[in-house]
């Protein structure tokens, strides 16, 4: 019995992580969980998973699942309950599922406490890569992917050795907006970009998905995971998502993982491995239906994103905190619609611009750049 | 260094395995080969690689290489110098690329002798397959598949557990007359047959890809490679042969290898497993380039050796044996001109009807078989 840690637990993520500890009663149980104010959620989760731990953002709502379950279950709150979700005694492997930077410290805490962690928020990585990547590596702890691009890259780096890799190929079903030019995302909606082709997801990831950041995170993710410079990391244009992403060798042999979009897929690997556990779906591949898969070349002129992506990875240090950070406002900005869609590069360009970045921060370092950069734009679209 | 015997150096798989040793000299050494009738070919080879012993397949002609080559390499001729060729005491890993079942003795010897075997020689897998991967669990021996399609599967198998395996996809890429229909295919000619639209390969090989035997073989080679029954291997229509074949785990995943087709590439791997080489091309596989890759079902009605081999295969025995050798007698006449293209089929159809089959054959039971296949059918095509 694997026994789970959940932060996020009411989230797309974290709902669909429940769906698996469900399907697999046997091999998993919810040891502790978080979510943010959906309470409700949590009194479903308690009921069914009796875990031993909760956590809830605000103390008010600790203070009524307290109440309510008395003897049944620890309800903490805000980011110490956060931390002992995470590092919780009994707890091996942490998911990581919360949305934005408040993951990362929690993350940290439960590499210490050697726990294994699949990690589902791109923040976490994004900002602080090199301190989660040192820690997991000094305390020899395995970073497992949860992101369905990662994930195949791991799957196909299974048995292989770093040393050959020639590049690493994730794939981007290009969006909302892939078929609009630059012209015609002029006037997209908040509803437009809500549109997904592929995946329904939550709304901050699907105008991600539309703007390309979304792609641009995961080349930085895929950085610190695979421990690659950004010249071996390549984006593809597959509209159909159903190559999740790629390595080439440098015997010229390419190890693709592929499947029918089901973010479950993903989720259960990584609490199964280094196992694969049955999946029960009506949507295993069938190649002979779909009866065509496309790609292109990723257009890094329409998907500017994309390249600020590259840009503050190359540059490193604060500079991809900056990014996240002004991406996060921006999209919050645009789903107010207090700004257009084309918009958001722009409120990220100037973010960038602004940015005199510093190398290897640490964690006050990191949450500073962060703060800063938000504190920015709010104050520009206050005024 | 790892020191190679190579049987049939001279044929399309031995030549470019003998370019794999030539661009990794400082890995591998070439300590023994053979060649049929080619003894110019044996010549080139002993003045670049310098091997320990040749073998030929007639007596006269090592006599000739032996007087030429006095006190530099010895040379040895049929079946003992065959054998002797697969079990020199100084190689680490035999490659099987003689065509036909001449090969199997030897390998058999090989395996008995502890070397890792690069199996590029359908027959031995499809005849006695069964005696083949006995000998290797018994002595420990890794068979390493040099068909691109099957080191596609062993590549995607990599850190993964056989009980996992959903079921294998091989891919087809339908030979050259994939767009024609049943009664097209009644006319075809033997120049027809032989224009592959991917594959560069030898006669044999071609017409066996237009007739779907090919893959019919290489179903039969996969359900002893990978120890599966017959219902967990799949063939996949795939025209551009891009995606070399895929395994399905039971969580849904599928685990895919790609490339351009170059043969180099498998029988490289197979050569540098566990590791992989750089293989030196500019045809690195760009998807970006080739833009759609298309999937269709698998038509068994119009690839009928396809379902003649999956029937000679679930019957097991010596069916598989009668199929191949019927197959070769079969092909050879359709490129004598003495049949037609569809005629194949009913000669297979017709020697697989009039065997009796004997389960668990051994050496002996396996070649009766083969031979009295061969001789049936010459009489009947001689009267």
């Amino acid at each position: 019995m694997k026994k789970i840690s959940l932060m996020g637990a009411s989230g797309s993520i974290g709902l669909q992580t429940l769906d698996v500890l469900r399907a697999h009663q046997d091999s998993f149980s919810l040891e502790a969980f978080s979510v943010g104010r959906n309470i409700n959620q949590a009194r479903k989760i308690i009921e069914e998973f009796s875990p031993s731990l909760v956590s809830v953002q605000f103390k008010e709502d600790a203070d009524i699942l307290a109440r309510e379950y008395i003897g049944k279950v620890k309800v903490l709150s805000g980011r110490e309950g956060l931390i002992e979700t995470a590092i919780h005694p009994e707890t091996e492997l942490l998911v990581n599922a919360v949305l934005g930077s408040v993951g990362l410290e929690p993350t940290l805490q439960a590499i210490k406490a050697k726990k294994t962690i699949a990690i589902a928020n791109k923040e976490t990585l994004v900002t602080a890569g090199h301190l989660v990547m040192a820690e997991a590596e000094k305390h020899e702890v395995t970073i497992l992917p949860v992101d369905s691009e990662h994930s195949a890259i791991f799957q196909a780096l299974q048995g292989e050795k770093r040393k050959n890799i020639e590049r690493l190929v994730i794939t981007a079903s290009g969006g909302s907006f892939r078929d609009k030019s630059r012209a015609e995302l002029e006037n997209v909606t908040v509803k437009d970009a809500l549109n997904h082709p592929n995946w329904s997801m939550g709304a901050k990831i699907t105008i991600d998905s539309a703007s390309m950041m979304n792609k641009g995170l995961e080349v930085i993710e895929a950085k610190w995971l695979f421990d690659l410079p950004y010249d071996k990391i390549d984006v593809l244009q597959h509209r159909e998502s159903i190559i999740h992403s790629m390595v080439e060798f440098h015997d010229s042999s390419v190890i693709a993982q592929l499947g029918t979009p089901d973010m479950k897929v993903p989720i259960q690997y990584a609490l199964s491995y280094p196992d694969r556990f049955v999946h029960k779906t009506d949507r295993r591949l069938k190649l002979e239906e779909i009866g065509k898969l496309h790609f292109e070349k990723m257009d890094f002129e329409r998907f500017r994103c994309l390249d600020f992506a590259y840009q503050a990875g190359r540059t490193g240090g604060t500079m991809p905190t900056v990014l996240n950070a002004a991406n996060e406002a921006a999209v919050a900005l645009f789903l107010n619609e207090k700004i257009s869609f084309l918009d958001i590069e722009y409120v990220i360009e100037k973010a960038m611009a602004a940015h005199d970045p510093i190398q290897n921060p640490d964690l006050g370092t990191i949450i500073e750049a962060d703060q800063e950069t938000r504190s920015k734009i709010l104050a520009d679209f206050k005024g």
